[in-house]
Formats: structure tokens, sequence, C-alpha cells
């Protein structure tokens, strides 16, 4: 009989295990999972904090009984994977019951990250949220001491849901980042709509924060704040859980991550590894990367059971990944897929950048939010790099379409054309995504545009700002110096307007472009602010 | 100076209007509009008849006036295009002031649909809504007469609006629908869920039904029905606007459409048409076809500015259409792209069909509803020919999804390969449309399915029926003559199953895909039922 043992019991491990014994009946199927855990809802873990998530049972999906019910699975939590003999094929189980010698014939990583735990006097303190057992650690926790004041140390998707639940406990939590911005997927304008929803909502946001102590009621910060915390998670992400994989001189990557084919082999061929503790492949760049996403670590478990089970045909093998993600916070969605701009920039791609603001659905439906849509497009080729999207309502549709596109190598250009469903509850006759794929035309025939970063470049090199908005928008607030000349009102002030280089903005950018229209067909130089002055507002907002 | 004179303003024509405007500064643009609005949104009048939409006036995008304030276009509305003189380059034009000849170098027809009226006794007191004076009487005679009844004649999208609006006036509402099932662009075991709905939420949905007159107070079925219908709507759907065009001697098409080239031109080289009053190219049969929907309108209107204008390079061509569309009905959303199953069959292609019942987002987190899903898939190539989607949410996404899948050719198989955006809230970490391409591929490495349609068939050709679902959801109903062996259990029953031929139900055709992944691996010949007793259940019901 073959036997396949798989470390790790939840995403990509389980999903492998179900898939072999769909494929494979008679096959010994072992699957050794550290925590008291299998198959359990890590991306809800957050709200069972705040009861959004009543039940704790409902994050548990499977147990170790009805997987063998069904699945005929050998299933072992609280047991750990302690060595791997590659000579013998036998991996070192250590569990409930002892320490034991497994044989294999397959051997499938999938154990996941480990929470990075940064190196701060009094860390020691800080709870991580992975595992069931993390949650219960919290949640005991908070009954316990009845907590007021929570400390969350890092600004990504994980941190900020769990400050969500907290806030909705009635807690003060501060949320503590140390890069300039919280949201690494997001690009600065893009991530400052999100803090100042969180802010909205009470959420304390501290960017570029040293973080030197944390006592025993507090977190300390090098300029000196104080923050009250009597509960802190440590919440910076996640490494690969390799140490396994390295004793056994299995390669891993620059950034811990094992090496696996692109059918999931590691440098030995019985062994496979996959989930948050294996390497991915870039789809932009084709370079190793990790992107510890459920979805990947589900869709890599199903593949790699095909591939035990011995199929072997063109669609066996993993696809390079987009990272498409998506969070949720006090009813603002903020999602990403592929490249952010900064990322495309360090990595030398000459891009064109696309911001805009348009309502989810049709405006005069009740309703309808304005989302904020950012896409990041390869200006040679026209392929799409990566698109951001903020708002209310709409955003994951939006996110999936653009993943699709890059998916099948659209062209951002070909977005005027895609046919999406409207009607006016679902969306608009001339779709965000179109409208995204009309500016690109626009600017592919010739439109310039400008970045709300190069507003005070362009200043300096001698363009004049006209801000086409109504009065009344424009004494809102403007661009540093700009005049006020409506769009409306344009064709009236051609002569006073000729000789000039212009720099032109409306609120969302749309009537900057038809003001750059009527402009160049006057032979008068004129650009157009990309996003407009709310693009601006969000880049620059402190 | 070149004229333009525009036919129609609303979605196509004003679209060409804006558009060419951007792109020449100089051209004079009439638009002639034969109602007395431009720019009005069709898609949201049923929603003022019961104040979901409060304002009339947020139904009026543009006026006359805003339109020469920001494009300086001449827009004349309460204006019929009456006649054309092709050798002359001159259109009849007929509105307040007279009628007057206008020379023109290029023409555009955009006037849009004329709702079918049906040639039943009595109709004439029938109204219709299409245009914002539909609108005024509609309301009008509902305030005026107090109406506590109203018969729709035609369950299509537009009919079933004015339903649900009809019901929120507090009124007694009956659908009449000809057909044997509402929703034309739906399958029946697909429409049958939208009808239940309506039903629950107090509307009469009959179908089937030959309407023999309209009298007074009622509408008069041939069965013998008697509907109390104070108002009377038809809503049969529109056929093109051809006169104009029959009378100068453009090519129409056989159901009406003005025919056109993929630049929109008729075979006049000086006129183009476009939107409901133009033929489309059908995306899966590149037949000419009808597609009435206002964001092909939309596009279309942009990209003819752009040939007017002169541009002409590979990307200025009318793509073939998907018609994608939607609709929301008491808050349920029923969604269609492409084609359906009978459209499919009628056309000789042999397909795959595919049903699921997943969750719109993670069963765990609040709010999730279950999500109904059909995919049409051409069995020879795995080209997607067309998906339905009936839910409480998250329908448009998977709707968008696979138009986007549709529009660039990708196979069904490597729907399992999308990168969707998932939290909790939003998805699921194994997304509905992952879940198509595992399904589409399990049926590709020789998984076979029986559809709800074929269950008699099966049984008259000795096919055993096993439901495999617990004790407690057989009693409550199940296929005819079923046996109940449950998935968990069925490796102790295989001696007794062997040597029959089984076909297998569970609820929603996931268990059933276990067992038939059993059974087949211990010899014996098994099929799934594709969407198990929930889709058999949609499709029988009555």
């Amino acid at each position: 009989m073959t036997t396949t043992v798989i470390v790790g019991g939840v995403a990509g491990g389980m999903s492998t295990a179900t898939r072999l014994r769909r494929l494979d009946e008679n096959m010994e199927i072992i699957v050794v999972e550290g925590t008291g855990h299998v198959s359990f809802a890590n991306c809800g873990l957050p709200y069972h904090v705040s009861d959004t998530i009543p039940k704790r049972s409902s994050l548990l999906l499977q147990t170790p009984q009805s997987l063998r019910a069904r699945f005929n699975l050998d299933v072992r939590v609280n047991t750990l994977a302690t060595a791997i003999d590659r000579e013998a094929q036998t991996v070192t189980l250590v569990g409930p019951d002892g320490t034991s010698q497994q044989h294999y014939d397959y051997l499938v990583l999938s154990p996941g990250g480990v929470p990075i735990i940064p190196p701060i006097p009094g860390i020691d303190r800080a709870l991580t949220l992975r595992t069931v057992e993390d949650l219960d650690a919290i949640k005991e926790q908070l009954d316990s001491t009845n907590a007021k004041s929570a400390a969350l140390i890092g600004g990504g998707f994980i941190g900020l849901e769990l400050a969500e639940n907290l806030v909705k406990r009635g807690m003060d939590v501060t949320v503590i980042e140390k890069a300039a911005q919280i949201l690494a997927p997001l690009d600065p304008e893009m991530a400052n709509i999100v803090t100042k929803h969180l802010e909205k909502n009470g959420v304390k946001v501290i960017t570029g924060a040293d973080t030197t102590a944390i006592t025993e009621k507090t977190v300390e910060l090098k300029d000196g704040q104080s923050i009250n915390a009597e509960l802190v998670v440590a919440a910076i992400g996640v490494r690969p859980r390799n140490e396994l994989a390295v004793q056994a001189g299995l390669e891993v990557g620059e950034r811990g991550g094992i090496k696996v084919d692109e059918q999931l082999r590691t440098n030995d061929p019985r062994i496979f590894a996959l989930g948050d503790a294996a390497e991915k492949i870039d789809a932009a760049s084709q370079a190793p990367t990790l992107v510890p996403l459920a979805q990947t670590a589900n869709r890599h478990g199903r593949l790699l059971a095909d591939i035990i089970a011995g199929r072997d045909d063109d669609r066996t093998t993993v696809k390079p990944t987009l990272g498409t993600a998506i969070v949720g916070l006090f009813e603002l969605a903020a999602g990403a897929v592929g490249w952010n701009e900064k990322r495309a920039r360090a990595e030398g791609r000459n891009v064109r950048i696309i911001h805009l603001h348009p309502m989810s659905h049709a405006g005069y439906y009740p309703g309808a939010a304005q989302l904020h849509l950012k896409l990041v497009i390869d200006a040679e080729t026209d392929l799409i790099l990566g698109a951001q999207a903020v708002g209310r309502s709409g955003v994951d549709k939006r996110i999936d379409v653009i993943s699709m596109a890059m998916r099948t190598g659209m062209k951002a250009q070909e977005l005027a054309d895609v046919e999406l469903a409207y009607s006016p509850q679902y969306g608009s006759a001339k779709d965000p995504i179109n409208m995204a794929g009309f500016i690109d035309d626009n600017i592919l025939r010739g439109e310039r545009t400008f970045q709300w970063y190069e507003v005070e470049d362009a200043i300096n090199d001698g363009w004049t700002l006209v801000d086409v908005r109504t009065p009344g928008e424009y004494e809102r607030g403007t661009l540093p110096g700009a005049v006020n000349i409506s769009v409306d009102e344009l064709r009236d002030h051609i002569d006073e307007l000729r000789g000039k280089k212009l720099l032109v903005n409306c609120q969302v950018g749309l009537r900057g472009h038809i003001a750059v229209t009527i402009l160049s067909q006057y032979g008068i130089e004129a650009a157009n602010l990309d996003g407009g002055y709310l693009t601006y507002s969000h880049g620059t907002q402190k």
C-alpha cells in the first residue's frame, strides 16, 4: 500500500488529503497537525473576538472523526513532524501517544507560516492570531482581565481586522505600524482612505512608529508616546514555517519559502510543499515570491493530489500567482491584485497610472457609494500590472474582473469593451471597469496626465494650475495657486490662456479630461490631473 | 463646417455626441430626440413608480441647456426625423418650430426600440414603459384612479421590475407570460427560482397564458381566468425603431435591426446606426442578433464618435456581444451572459451543463446566501457558451467574472485557477467560480453526470437511484424510487451495490461527486445528478 503523509491539516494539507482520497480509495493517507484543530476557518478567527461570528464551533469546519467517516483519513491533531529521514523515507512524529517513525511514499509539507515576532523588550506579553488556540488565548485574556485597551503591532490585514473587532467589543484600540502607511499592498494615497475610515470608526492609527518597549500596560514609542495597551497583539505577518524542510536539506529561497517546481515538488522528488510555507511564482515577474493566501493553498492542494495520483497533463501545473486579496473594515472594503505602483517602479517598469472615483452603481439608485480605483499599467505593452480599489460596495467585483483581465493577458484598453452585468442596483451603463478602459484609451491617444505627487514639480516647471470645477467646489479647497475657470466657461477664456502650459484639475478627473480636449483643440498645451483633486487630497492628507 | 446629425438623444446617440465634441471642437453636432427628454435614465424608470427613486428629476441626467454649456451641442427635443434624402444628404426634421430640411455630412441613427404591442382586443388601454412620458402616464393613472390592481403582460426584465415596484405601492399585481416560463434569458429550472421568489413576495405569476381580451377592469385569459387589472402595462419587449431607415432604403435584418458593419456603418457610408435599433454580432455564433442593452449602446456611441472623427486602428471596431444582463427583484438578483442551454441546443451544439449551489461568501460569516449558478459549456472546446446565476448576493460578480472568461476565450477548466478576492465577507477560499472549474475538470476526467430532466429516462434505462444524503434530508423529499445510503456509509454497502448502474444524488452535487469517486473505484458504474436534488426540485417544481 502506498502511504502519503501530509504535514499540516488546514487549507493546503487538507485539500490535498480529501482530493487524494477521491482519486485513490486505497492509499493510506495520514494527516498530522500541530495544533488541536484541522480545517478550521483561519480567515474567520478575528470575527469571533467581537462575536460577529457568535459560535466558536462554526469556525471548526471538520473534525478528525468527520474526515475519517467521509474520506477515510487518518488525521492526528496535536502531532508534530520533527524530522525527516529522506534516505529511509520516514518522518518522525511526536504526538499525544509519544514518538514514532512513519514511513512515507509521498510526503507533503503544508505547515503554514509562523507569526513574525519583532525583537522588542517586553514582546513576550504579545499574543498572536493564527490558530484556534491563539483565538482562545485572546478571548480568555479579554474575558478574564476585562481589558479596555489594545494595541495591534502591525497594520496589515489581520491587525486591522482585529482592530475592528476589538473596537466592536468597546475597547480603545491603537494600530502601530512601522512603515509610513498601513496596508502594504496598497499605495499610500489608497491606504490613506482606509486610515481615515478607521479613525472615523474609533481606531487610533500610528504610522512610522518605532516601538521601543512593551510594558505591563502600555506600548512605548521612540517619539515618546505611551499607548495604553492591556492587550498587545503582534500582527506583523508570517514567515514560512520551514524548519523541518531546512533540517532535511530541502532548498529554501531568500525569504525562507520552500522551493518547489511547477508540480510543487521540492528538490526531493518524493517530497512536496505548498501553502504559506512554500514559494510561489509571481505572475508579473515570473520570480519566486511568498503569497500567504488561503485560496492559493486550497487550489494547490487539489492540484497536488492530482499530481501524486499520477495525473500528468498540461493542466497539472501550478499557475503563477496574482495575489488577489481583500479586507473588509467597518463596511469599507480594500482590495488589490498584482503589483502596486511602488512595486512596479521598484522593478524599473515604465508604468501608466490611472485613478478614478466612479459610483459603485448608478448614482440615481439608492445606496450608491463612491469607489476609488487605481490601475497600474505597463506603459509599453498596455498589460495591467495591478489594481487597487477601496469603497463601500463593488470593490470585490472590480478587483475580480481586473484579476481576470490580468490572468488572460487582456490589455487595459480592452477594458472599454468588456460587458458587465448592468442594472441600476449593480452597476452603471458605463461601468467603472469600462471607464478605466476609456481613460487608458485617452492617454494612449496622447492625453497627458500628471499624478498627485507630480503637482509640485509641475508648478516649479512653469505649469499654470487651472481648477475647472464650480466656484463652490473651488472655495472648499484647491491645489496651491490654482485659478478657477469652470469647464462650462472654458471656451470663453481661450484667449487669455493661450501660450501657457495648463495643468487642469477637477474633482475626479472627468471634467478635467473634457477641459483638456477643449484646450488642446485650441492649440493650448494642457494636461489633466489624474484622479482629480480627490486623489490629490488622498495622497497629501496627513 | 462638417455637420453630424444624431437621431436619438439617449444612450447611444448622446454618447456619440459628447465624445464627438471632445474629439472635434469645430464640428456642428445636432441631436434630435422624439421625446421631451435626453440622457434620461431608462433603466431607472420602474423604480420611480414606487418612489424607490423618490425624485423624478434624478432620472433626468442632462438637459439641452447643460449639454449646450458643456459640449456645445445643438439638442432639439420633441423633434422627429421623418425622412432621409440620401442623395441630397438631408434629413427632414419635424419639431416644435415646424418642419425643416437639415443637411448632414454624417447621420447617426440611434432611435432605440418600440414597445411591442400584441394584437389583443382592448390592448389600447395598455400603457408601456420606455420613456419619461410613459412613466408620467403610469404615475398619473395610478395617482388619479387610486388603482389597486395591475397586470403586466410580459414576464421579462421590465415587466418584472414594474411588478416589484407596483407591489411596493401596495397593489395586487399579476404577471401574465405567454411562454412556459418568465425571464427568457434563463433556462426553466433557473427561472423557476425567480418565479417562486416573486410569488413569495406577493406577485401572482401566470405562465403559458393566452390573453384573449382586455376589458375595462380585467385581463381575460383563454383558460377562463379573469385577472383584476385596473392598470395594464404591455411589457413584452421592443423591436427596432427602423421606419426611417427602411424608408431611406437602408438594409435591415430578419428581425428588423438596421444592418451595420463592424464600424457601425449602414449600407450608406455616410449613415451609421447603433443602439437598440441596430443589429449586433453574437459572440458565440458570429451571427447577427438584437441586444437591446444600455451598456452596449453607450460603448458603441463612444466608438462611433472615434470612427466619425477619423480614427482608424485595430481597436476601432465593434466587438461581438455577449449580452450580459441582470435584474434585481425583491433583493434577489438574476443574471445571465451568453447563451442559455435552450439556445445552445437549438444551435445544435454539444454542450456540457453544470449546476452548482454554493454560498455567496464563507458560510460561517453572517449574511451568506445560497447562490444558484449554471454554466453552459461547449463539450468539444471547453469554451464557455453562457452562464446564469440567481441569488441574494454575489450574482453580478460571478456573471461578470464569467463574462470576462468568455470574452477572453478562457476555457471552463481554467476557472479552477482564477484568483478572486477572498475574505469571508466577500467570497470563499474556493470561490463558486473555482468550484465550477473543479466540476468541469471532474467531468473532463470522466465523471458522468445526468441533468434533472434526464432522471426519468435514467430510471427507464435501468439505473438505480441512490440518495447519499442523510436520512433526515431523504425523508423531506427525494427522487422517485431512490434508496438512501448516506455517503459516509457507502463503503459499508459496496457488496450489495455491485453489478448495478447507480445514479447518485445529494442536495447540491458535492457529496454525490464524492460518492461517485468511491463507487467507481470499487468498479461500480456510477453517475452523479448534476446540481443534486436542489436543481431537480427547481426543474420539476410546478
